[in-house]
């Protein structure tokens, strides 16, 4: 959408949307990977005893949304790998942030200032991978698009069971579709207005939408960041729409909009147990015995 | 196999096998599909809490024989997925199973004359793919063909653990490959004739083929859903091959033959535990040292 | 690199390197593999009871190497599988190891001397793969490389924890990449001077590489399971030089270098609790906080 009085906006969102990433901007994206990676229980001590698999989970943390992109489009999952200067840029984040004498990168970068700088950072590299990876498929049909997009944006969250499991660790009772963080669920949401820009439903320049989203998203996060809020954004849409499409939502539900990254520490606030209704726990038994019959 | 009085079977095979399966064969499909996934415990609770979580279960449901097949291919696993009109109308499905208002099209559905139409046309359509399957890797030699042609037959069921897994629920114990249900069995066997028929070590025409596996599918499967019955007709005969083969084949074998959609709810009828013979514990025992010190 | 003294030596290993591993050393790389799959617990059980999932079982074990390289340049990973030759060669190893009668064949080859040799031959086998791994991966980059190289070398270990799925047995808290066996280990550095070769920053040929790293690995392999020795020849090194990059490595860090297949029977050598100092206890729980509130 250009109207005449908005010229310096399109200019300043087109200059927003082509914007090189490499390497500030993607340097940023892999300290924030990496510092939620040490952030996680016993990560430190894995990057002791078994300093390979520490790389290896902070490679996955680093490149997890070209991994999953490229799975999914039936491509090498190693393709990214190729950019060289790209791995050995996470490698020296990896190993600054885990072994940096007298933990002095860590302690500059947690610095919750320019923590926040990052985080910042990080949702630019978040939103035009959305977008590339919305464009990437484009010829593939609506729903691949949205997929690769939404694999993009959410990057290891999505695998955070398989991340864990090579850490040693194992809860199959979560994961991050079932109980979507809030980058997961607003990659989400922005894979989709991704593409209806892009099959023209939306009405609104590429470039327009890149820096709108990612303004969104950066005063999300940083607002997240520095107050350890756990209130999603989406929640006061959501709680209107949900009930009417997918009948009644759990009270439980406002609980488990919080970041990713607290999922895996959330403790005190497991996800509560199904409450079943007496209807449903009848319908069940009677289901359950008339399939194990057939 | 043509004889001069088989014509008519002959053309009936031929219309039989060209019947174009979209929209009302997948439909059937999808319905079934659903609907197995719904008898699932926790099902109902998850499309509530997390609908999104339940559409992508049900997309499982409805094409994880696609999503397998390109994966052992190495092409996209979501190049089904450009079928914007099957996948609309799995979505539909799956919403009106789920969220009808007053349960009105589950209830239609699961009404045991019109459920045991649509669990035989889901057969029409299972012995198509396992076609499909063994005649599109043709070119990639036997044993890719009948993976493939196994695939598309069994559909979920070969990936339940990690269905399960996106469901919250992990059950290590068991899985489609260790304990077969007839669904998976059949179409094992299935690729295993349709390959020798592609390969012309059988001589019968691929439509014959369709036709007469097909038959034998849909009576097999309406017979269990109706009977709600365990037995699986291939057990005679494998009862009197394997021991020749395979050794003897432990008692608890047969209470194994029930359909996929009642493993996952079998509590009350567990794997027996591997019963050891005094020998294999004392040679198991030996090797493990021998094998803890390599 | 060819010193004219060595022609004797240069034409041996360019003898070596070119030396057919079909049929004799596929052969016994495919013993060896599914001698160690009848050492795990409940093996020989399954494939009275599962006899399809043990054939497959075995197939991981003798193909893992390709089908996890497939896996990774993007490719089929049936793709191996159009080798007829090799697929029936191993499984017939498999059905004579598992159901020759009297055992015959099992104790045949399990004959300590006669294991000796096959085990030696397998790790010709494998160096022959890291070699093949790391050249056809040339184009993709350095990471591309030494990830081929690494899998085709490790195989089936690499994917252990899937593999024991199949067997119905779940151990997330290890896994080959957070405790490596000797056989990964090895093939990671094999992979990493394959690598350097390829990208002639070792000056050295291709052929002599092979040869010297082969009779390594032989000499390695052939003592430890002789021995029965838990013992890395790699230690030494990596006590000496991890502490310096990594930090203190854990005491327990030595009772780790054991082969892949003693490692699913290391019950009384259980990874050691991670063991936190106050401070990374300090830490964490203050990180976990924060975490939580973001």
């Amino acid at each position: 959408m250009e109207l005449p009085g908005a010229l310096p906006l399109g200019e300043l969102a087109a200059a927003f949307a082509t914007l090189p990433v490499f390497p500030l901007f993607d340097l940023a994206y892999y300290i924030v990977s990496v510092l939620y990676l040490k952030y996680e229980p016993g990560a430190v001590e894995m990057s002791r005893r078994s300093p390979f698999a520490s790389w290896l989970c902070a490679m996955l943390h680093c490149f997890g949304s070209y991994i999953l992109a490229d799975l999914l489009l039936g491509e090498s999952p190693l393709h990214y790998f190729s950019n060289h200067s790209s791995v050995v840029l996470a490698t020296a984040v990896w190993y600054l942030i885990f072994f940096c004498p007298m933990n002095l990168f860590y302690k500059c970068v947690s610095f919750l200032p320019m923590k926040l700088v990052f985080v910042a950072m990080k949702e630019v590299v978040r939103v035009r991978k959305i977008a590339a990876g919305v464009h990437h498929a484009h010829h593939h049909g609506w729903f691949v698009m949205m997929a690769t997009g939404w694999v993009k944006g959410s990057g290891v969250a999505l695998m955070s069971n398989f991340e864990q499991l090579l850490r040693g660790v194992w809860r199959p009772e979560t994961n991050e579709i079932l109980h979507m963080s809030f980058p997961t669920k607003a990659s989400l949401y922005g894979t989709l207005l991704f593409t209806l820009q892009q099959t023209h439903w939306l009405p609104i320049a590429e470039a327009n939408l890149i820096f709108f989203f990612t303004m969104f998203m950066i005063v999300c996060k940083v607002f997240m960041t520095a107050t350890h809020s756990h209130a999603s954004p989406f929640a006061p849409i959501e709680d209107f729409i949900c009930p009417v499409f997918f009948g009644s939502v759990a009270s439980g539900h406002a609980s488990h909009h919080h970041d990713h990254h607290g999922a895996s520490h959330d403790v005190s606030h497991p996800p509560p147990p199904p409450a079943k209704s007496k209807e449903e726990l009848n319908e069940g038994t009677r289901k359950r015995k008339a399939k194990k019959a057939e």
